[in-house]
Parts: structure tokens; sequence; C-alpha cells
């Protein structure tokens, strides 16, 4: 068993990252660090617990400790971070000298060797490690996943990119609350509404997809060269982010071959069969009204992207839409770092 | 005062209509038509009423008639019509024969000599209607206004066409359960969820919104030759739909000048000052999270369409994106009726 | 392994049903009944499924027969009714004749020899079915389960009327969406709004508790004789009734002492050890917010029933007030009837 | 006119208080106090505007001040309270020197010489003023408004205390959001959920209820004397608070009458003609569904209260249950200060 730490452990993430740790067969949370409003308390006094099901017996016990790698035990070899984008900055730096850091910050995305990897799309990212290790003399290093809503769209775009020549992708998404924080959305702003801003979120999904779907060149990533525009919406929905997907491809296709490469798409997780990695990355549903949030975001334990929808684009030549449900709190948060910690366990460690 | 009937008067948008034309200074409530079981009963007591402020004094004690036109005083003008497509398919054309009927009713749109009718977008298509009564030698006859989610697109897109060379447009919405009727939409089917589908409104926004913003030659309407898709879907918000818009033009613009088009654009209606043409058709606000539909539906009385997050589109040259909430049952069903029936009776009548 | 059969099997109660019954260790689904719409179509085919998690494979192929007992294969021995109660009153008559009839239907509660169990509260009113069968002289035989908000309220209810003096009780429900079906309350009836309405549940609960709570003598129930009033309402929850409760008795008592009282009560399903029983049937929580129908509807798996917010009532003598959760399609309904199935598998077949 | 400052006027509360006296004939909103974060700047720049219409023009060129009396000109007459009750229980007295202050704070609530009023239920209250004047050496006093769940229900108990002989008492509130302030309730907390817990507020309604059903000596309040319970809970509903009610008379009563008595009851502010009273406090639906807070909460404009399913409670004798909705922000907040201003603008001043 390798011992695990969670930064920011009594989040909302924190909260997900120990109850997807529950039942690991690999990992083991042996340390939980937080603010130092909770450092010294018994995790269970220290925490308002969000999850749907109980605390795990486990973690009840643990002493919550403070967020710097000196309060942490030697015996402990990756940390997952969850923590604000600010003051991971500093912080994972720090943790990095003597662990892997396996963070959901967006703090040192796409940085210059610092691997922002989905495993299923571009594990090669991880080679960015040595350099990274050089050049900061460090022991340990840092990892990184993509935004929630990022990484929904990634998967699904990574066997459309690998199969036909995409010129243009537009998305729209329809944003869970959950992807704010517990504390992030008012009832008062979504209740009867929806919010058409996500302050940052365009940005991230605009730049972080063309990354990730673009070549290691062993040394730097070449972004993809299609073009991608984001518009992101907040809907009253708790878990789940839906997006609508217009896709625009250089050359003629088949709309069921486009079917067929993502419903049997595989990568790398399902190839060294990663305990946390769903059996198909990507679910193409066919019936005419789903994915539909609360339906489809737990499939494949909420690893799974699930679309629907899938049809030729008739107002444009070599066009189509489809849209996705991705669960942005497992596969767009928590559970991301998780498979990225289980490939590097199985590749690097 | 012109009297006028409403067909379809128990329902939702039946519902709308009544309220709308509660103190309207030209309009007068004489008629109301429902299903046989509803004929004969006072109109109080054959309906449930579904608006949020109490049904008008003037018309609870009008006695339900039959849905044909032998029912109708002969002393009517106009008819509102708010019936099922199938229904409306047959008996708007019965009513045709001597009435003006103002349908909100797909059954008749873009159909030859029947004008589908936003009025500060294509008022010249009222000109058919002199060839609709030759050939059917009708005394009336009937002008249809568009699917609510394109009448909000259509009021936004018509200073833009204007005033630039469009390209593409593509536009993915979160709609309003109303939109679907009273029992249209299960609240099992949208609590903590949304629906990505809603049947055959992709394909009215797509021929709709090319059909008015083309060209009327006096004759026929020749379609707008830009590219428009739709990606539609169902939200839990009970009134007002939301649009995400993504719009390429075929030449450099300011964004500061398209702001500055929509903000000031003006219609027939308002030249005309008719009772229920807004100020301005459509309202740009420079708040980043707006437009909201619990925020905004109601501007203009309902008939206003508020545009926010105006922005350029960074992926694409010359492209620009924008949020717009519109009232689906005020500006996207009674509302445009009834707006349309002002104009005719200033211009026809 | 026992073979049973679900009546009603396209339905959310009959999905349900099937949902919980994959993987029972005693309870096969080998037949499943539904409308003749239905009948004759893979199981599959027929059924927009409602639950959160996929089909099981298991019952995907199975042909839904037609609801009549004649359909039915002799090898099932227990039918799960989810029928709509007018044509529960003949149809499962006709199944008594050879099959144990568990049935979640209103039609046959509380009449002579049919008995309505929770298998916590009164399974000796099981006692009832030699009356039964003889009476009609059936094979089979008919045991009911009460109604949603009563089975959580009755489960509550009976440590204290084991251990106190109860005088009189009050309760006023927030009940969930699921409780009506699918199509049940429409959107625009619960968003931003509830229903203080639900037509004959006020009957049901103070009509059922009396009798679950009573005495059976052997051959009738004689109701508890303390006074229970409720009023029920409808608020924008997917699953789960919450029930505040108010509660006077005849003397003075330690408010600890209920809680203990509620928190370590078990009966004869948990003494028997029963799959579906929970470990605890209720479960008390001293956070103040809690329960909460999100949070605490799936406590141990839907079928316990969880207290908080126990609390002296200072304005009345010997009084106190809680309030509950309960999961109303679980425990409230397919859970209710299985649990019921499972004690006579256990005491009688 | 009357010179009228609102304090706390960027908050929800402050923002409806300035919605509310929009276009009033006898207060004009001339001074605008808030946090020194916003003192100094027009009030349109320092206020995110949560109202669902526009903010008024009048308002928008106001400087905030700060809130402090000396901020304030001497021509005002009036100010508005709607100050968090730890900064009221000081500032308030402060501007009591010289103001009349209308408080919603919960500060100064049944404080000695004091009055909690509401002016359909307890106007007599208003004889405490002169006693508060020479206690204190003030030209201004401060008068209260009570809770927001307890108007409500009081408005409801004056017409059934002055007629009947009540006993007792039970409420179950099921209270929309807004009640907590725009920032109150996360929307994580109450999408397909609810909170069974309002900090504070049972206490409030069972002891303020007994004060203003009371009777006043002249000098000092005797509480009511019957017994009052209550069991709070937030639903996810924006405006408008529903409570289900309990009530226990001492007599034999006739079901009509009390409607009857409801039905009728007018209060001071209706004799007066009181610009914010409606016409009836109180309206009586018979519809079995009724009241719903999104249908019912604009009744009188917001300050009517609607009972519904006023009926018999067979479990206990001569006993009654009834479920009220009135409009939190309105005719319990907001409109309730300025209808004890009106009261006072028309009596004292």
């Amino acid at each position: 068993m390798v011992n695990v730490g969670v930064l920011g452990a009594t989040g909302m993430v924190g909260q997900r990252f120990i109850q997807l740790l529950e039942n690991h067969p690999d990992f083991e949370v042996t340390a939980l660090a937080a603010s130092s409003r909770s450092a010294g308390k018994r995790y269970e006094d220290a925490t308002t617990w969000y999850m749907n099901n109980e605390m795990p017996e486990s973690v009840k016990d643990i002493e919550v400790i403070e967020t710097t790698p000196e309060a942490m035990d030697n015996d402990v070899d990756i940390v997952f971070s969850s923590l604000p984008a600010d003051f991971a900055l500093t912080v994972e730096k720090a943790y990095a000298k003597d662990y892997v850091v396996a963070s959901n910050a967006s703090a040192h995305r796409m940085k210059k060797n610092i691997p922002l990897v989905i495993p299923e799309v571009n594990p090669e990212c991880l080679d960015m490690i040595d350099a990274q290790q050089k050049e900061n003399d460090w022991d340990g290093f840092i990892v990184t996943n993509p935004n929630c809503s990022t990484i929904a769209l990634a998967l699904t775009l990574k066997p459309i990119v690998d199969n036909f020549n995409v010129n243009s992708v537009r998305v729209s998404t329809m944003q869970a609350v959950s992807g704010a924080g517990y504390n992030g959305v008012p009832s008062m702003a979504i209740i009867d509404n929806l919010v058409p801003y996500i302050g940052g979120e365009e940005e991230k999904m605009e730049s972080e997809s063309l990354y990730l779907l673009g070549k290691f060149d062993g040394s730097d990533v070449i972004n993809a060269d299609f073009k991608l525009s984001a518009s992101c919406h907040r809907v009253p929905v708790i878990d789940g982010h839906t997006e609508a997907v217009f896709i625009e491809l250089d050359d003629k296709f088949d709309i069921d071959d486009v079917a067929d490469k993502m419903a049997n798409f595989k990568g790398l997780p399902q190839e060294l069969n990663l305990f946390s990695a769903p059996e198909n990355p990507v679910i193409v549903k066919n019936e005419n009204d789903r994915p539909q949030p609360r339906m489809d975001r737990n499939a494949g334990n909420g690893m799974a992207v699930t679309v629907g929808r899938l049809r030729e684009d008739q107002a444009f030549d070599n066009s189509f839409k489809y849209v996705l449900v991705g669960h942005n709190t497992v596969r767009g948060a928590a559970g991301a770092s998780i498979l990225n910690a289980e490939l590097i366990n199985d590749k690097i460690l």
C-alpha cells in the first residue's frame, strides 16, 4: 500500500478524494491537511461532511495537520491537492521537494516541465517529470489535471482528433453548482435561474484542451492546431457538467464512424487496467434525450463521460454535433488526480 | 375597441394571452374558445389558472365556446390562436374565412402566402396577406409568429444582419420548462437535472431564423444565406429562454459597434409606438453575469430581449459571442401574436 | 432461489423493485408484467428506465407479460405489486389464488384478514394469513405495506409507543416528487414553489399509523388509542420524504431516553438478519441541520429512517419534537414490499 | 413628502425597501447608508441589484453614506433599518436620538418601551413610544416589526384569537431562501434538498407571536396565554414562506365561521386606508392545492397573507388546520417596516 495525503482535506473536493480513496487497493489515506483552524482536531470534528454517503470510518480519527510539508510524516508518498489556486502556487512546490503532488489546482497547469495530464489523452507528458525534478532538484514532483469541464470535453475529443482532421470546435456548457465549491453559488442565484458566466472557465477550456490534444515533442507541448471556443454557464444541477459541442472537420465523414470511434476508445489506463479507470472512458447513448446529468453522471463510477445526440450538423459541411455529461467532481476533479496517481504509481514509482 | 377572441383559452399560452390583453387600449377579449369539455362553462369555472397574478375580472364570466367559427360572435375581429399544431392545421383555416387569425401555432408557419412575422424583423411579409385572401377567397387571413427560441434569437440577429455580413451562427439554448406547456416537463425529469433535447426545436430555429432574416421579393421569401445551427436543451427554469450564440462574420468588426447596433436597434413597432412594443427590442447589459432568466425575462414587460457577455471570440477570425435571455411565453408566444395583431390593426384593419 | 414477478414492472416503483432485487440472495426476478402495450416486448425495449444506475442485465431480455395470473409461469412464488389502486383491487385477488402477493398498492390495506405490515412494527399481523386463505380458498395470499409517508413515521413512532404513553402526534410532511410517479408532478408546479396538498395522503397517514401501532388480537387489529393528525405537502425534492413531528406524552420523560430508545430500536428483521433489513431502522443524528433528504435518504441502503432535531417542546408539557427523513420509494415502497416478502419467506414459505 | 433613509441599503432587504418605496405617495428616499466600503459611491455603483425589476432611477445617483447619524441630513425624518442584529443593537439607538427608526432587525424586539408592531394586529403598542422617548431623552424613537415567519402567522391568528378561545397552536414552516439573505443558503444545500433548521427562528416565532397577540396594559405587554410551538425548515423556494398550522380551540366551532372571520378581517391600516395596506390582510382560498408560494406570494402586492386548506382536524376535538403563504421579504420584512412607518406618519408625526 502507498500512503497518501490530502491537502485541502475538509473542502468539498478534499472530501471527494477521501470518498473515492475509501477501499482503494493501492492507496491508503494516512495524512489529512487543512487550514490552521482545523489542524489538531480529529478529521470528523473538523469537517462538515458534504458527501451523500457516510464519512469513511478510517479517516474519522486522523488528526488534521497544517498544510506544510514539515507536518507530514515521511512515510507518505503521494499528496493529493485540492488547494485554492493562489495558495497552491507556493505550497505545492514545497511539497514537491519530497512528495509526488497530484494536483487538481490550476496553479501549475501548462507550466514548463509540469505535466497537465489526462491518462487516456496525453500520458506521454509524464515524461516531463525528469526535467522537472532536475530543474528544481526535487525528489518529488508535481503533476496536474485539467479543469473539470475541459476533462470531459477532451476525453470525447481524443478519439475524434485521433481519427479525423478537426477544423474547429465550439462548446457551450451547462455546469453543475458543485464546481464552485460548497458555498460558491448562492441558492438565490440559481433557483428558477441560471448564471451565464464562470470566471476564467472559458479561458481554461480553450487553452487546456489544445494543450492536451497537442503533441509532446519530448521537451514541450505543441498545441493542437484546430480552433476551439467555449461559452460557459452555470445551471441548477448538483453534480455533472453538460456540454453541447459543435465540431467541424476538414473532410467528409460518416457519423456512425464517429460514434464507433468514441464508443470503442480505450487509453493507457484501460490497457493497464488501473483501478479507477472506467471500462470505456466514453459511453455513447442512442436515446434522443440523453445524456442527462442526474442519470448519467455516475456512469463508470463517475469516471466515464457519456455522449448522446451525436448527429450530423446539416447547416455546415463536414460537421456534427453532440452533447456530453461528465461528473465534475469525480472525473473532473478528485478522480482525475487519483487516476493520474495510479498511472504514476504503475509506471514511475 | 377591437373585439378579440382566444382559441385554446384555458391552456397556459391562452392564459398568457388573457393576462397580456387585460387593460389593452385597443383590444377587448370577448370570446374564449376551448375544448368541448370546457364549452358552456364560465371561464373561471373551466380554468385552472396558472398565471402568477389573478385572473382578470373581465373574463371570469365569459362563457367558454367550442373552437369553431360558428360558435363565435360576428363582432369579433381578431382571434388569437394557441392551439396545438395538428388541430390548428384545419381549424385556423376555418376561422380565416371571416376573422384575422394571429397564430402562435406552428401549423402554418412558412407556408406560401402566410406571413411568419416578427414586427421588428420582417413586417414587409404582411404584404403576403392580399395573395392569401385571394387564393383562398377569405375575408380574414392567417398571420403567424415564430417559435419562442427563434423569436429571441432573430431579434438579436436583425441588427447584426442589417449592419454586418454574417457568415455563420451557432446557438446553444437553455430553455424554460413553460415552453412545453404546464404538464410538458415532469419535475422528475428536471430537478437536479436537464434534458438535452426538445423535439423539433432545432429544426424550427434553423429554418425559421433564415426565413425571418431573408428577403421578401413581393411574392416569396428568399432565405438569408448564412449558415445557422442550433442545439436545444431544457433547464430547470420556469420562464425565460437563455441562448449562447457564436457568430462568425465575413469581415473585421468592432465589438463596440456590434453592441451599439444592438442597443440602438428599433423597428416598425417602435416607430408606430405600438402598445406592446418595448422601447428597445434588444437591451445590452455590461455586467459579466447577465443576462439571467429570473432577473431579465421581464425586461420591457417581457417584450424585450436582453443581451450580455458580448465579447470577441478569440479562437476565430471575425467572430464574437454573446448570451441572450427572452421571455418565452410573452415575447416568445402570446406577446408575439399580440404585437402582430397590433401591427395589423394599425396598418391593415 | 425463489422466483419472483413484478406487476407494474415498467413504472417507477416497478423499476425500483427490479433495482433492489438485483443481486438479491434469495429472490430472482423471472416474470415482469405490465400493460398490454408493453406485453410481448423485451423489458429493455418496453421501458424508459428512470433509475440512476443502469438497468440490470438480467432483466433486459425478459419478455414482458400481461398483468394476469394466466400469463405467469407456475414456478413463480411471489409477485410484487406496484399497480394503481383501482386496478390492484381486482387483479391482486386473482393472483392471490396461487401466488404470494406482496403489494405496495393501497387497494387492500387494512381490510379484514389482509395484513398491513412493517416487519419492525407489527409482524404479528402476518398471522391473519391463515384466515385469509381459508376465507377465500386461496393457495396464495395478499400482504400489503403502508403508504410511503406512513412507513417512515411509524418506524420512528414504534420505539416511542413501546416505551412511553403517547397522547398525541401531529406531523407536517415535506414530500418528494417521486412519490407521485414519474409524471405525477409537473415541473411548472414545483420549481420555486411547493404544493400544500397530496390527495388522500393525510387520511392514509392518520388511519394506517394507528393500525400499525395498534394491537392484533388474533383476529382483528385494535387501533392505537392516541390521536394523530397530518398535514401533507409536496416540495421540490426528487427522493426522500421529510416529516416534522410534534409529540405529546401523558407523562414526564427524559429526551435522552427518547433518543436512546429510537437509536437502539431493533425489530424482527434485525433479529432474523433479513437481507434488506438495515442494521438500525432508525438512525438518530445530533447535527442540528440534519436530517436532509439528499444527504440522508440513502442511509441503510434507503431502508433506514434518519431522525434529527430531537428536542423538548418548551411550549407544551411532556412534549417533544423531531424531524425525520425516509426514502419514499425504497423504505417507503418497493423496499417495504421486499422486506415483507423476506419475512414471509423466512417465517411462512 | 417625508424624506426617508434606508440603513443597510445595498443588502437584499435594503433593496426591497427601495423597490417598495418607489412611487410611494408620502415617502421619498433621500438617504442611503451602507458599509464604509460602499460609502462615497453612487448607489448604482455600490450595489449588485438583486430585485427582478430595474433599480429605480431616483436612487441611482444618491451618494451612499456611512451608517452613522452624523452622516445623515437633517431633513430626513424616518430611517428604515435592515441592519444585522448585532450592529443594529447600538446603531439604531444612535439614530433614535433624532430620527424615527422603523426597524426590521431583531435587536430591539420585545424590549421594554420599544413597540414590536404589526399594524393590523397590535397598533396600540405604539403608545409605548412616549415612554421610550422620555426614558432615553430622544427626539426620535425605535419601532420594530416581527420576524418574517411570525408576521404571516400572527396576521392569520389575529382574527382567530379575536373570535375564538385558542388553546394551542403548532406550526411547521417551509421557508424561502431569500429569508437568509442573498448569500445565506448555498445552492449545494438546497437543490434536491431541504434544511430542517433555521437558527433562532423557532424561538422568535414562539415568543413574538404570543407578544403580538397579547394585551398592552398601557405600560407592558402581557403575552397571550395559549401555547405555541414551531418547527422551522428551509425549502428551495425563492420568496414566500409557507406554514402548516394546527390549532386547538377550547370550544366547539364552525369551520365556515373561521373562514369568514379570516376573510373579513380588517385592521387599522385598512380603516386608515394606508398606502401599503392590502385590502384584505388575509385572503382565504378554496382550491385544495393553494396557497402556493409562487402563485400567492404577491397577493395584495406582497402585503396579504393567503390561507388555504382550512379544514377541521378530525383527530382532535375543537381543532382545525390550515396552510398559509406570505411574502417573507415584503410583508415579512421591508413592507412590514414601511406599513409601520405609514401608521406612525398618519397617527403620530
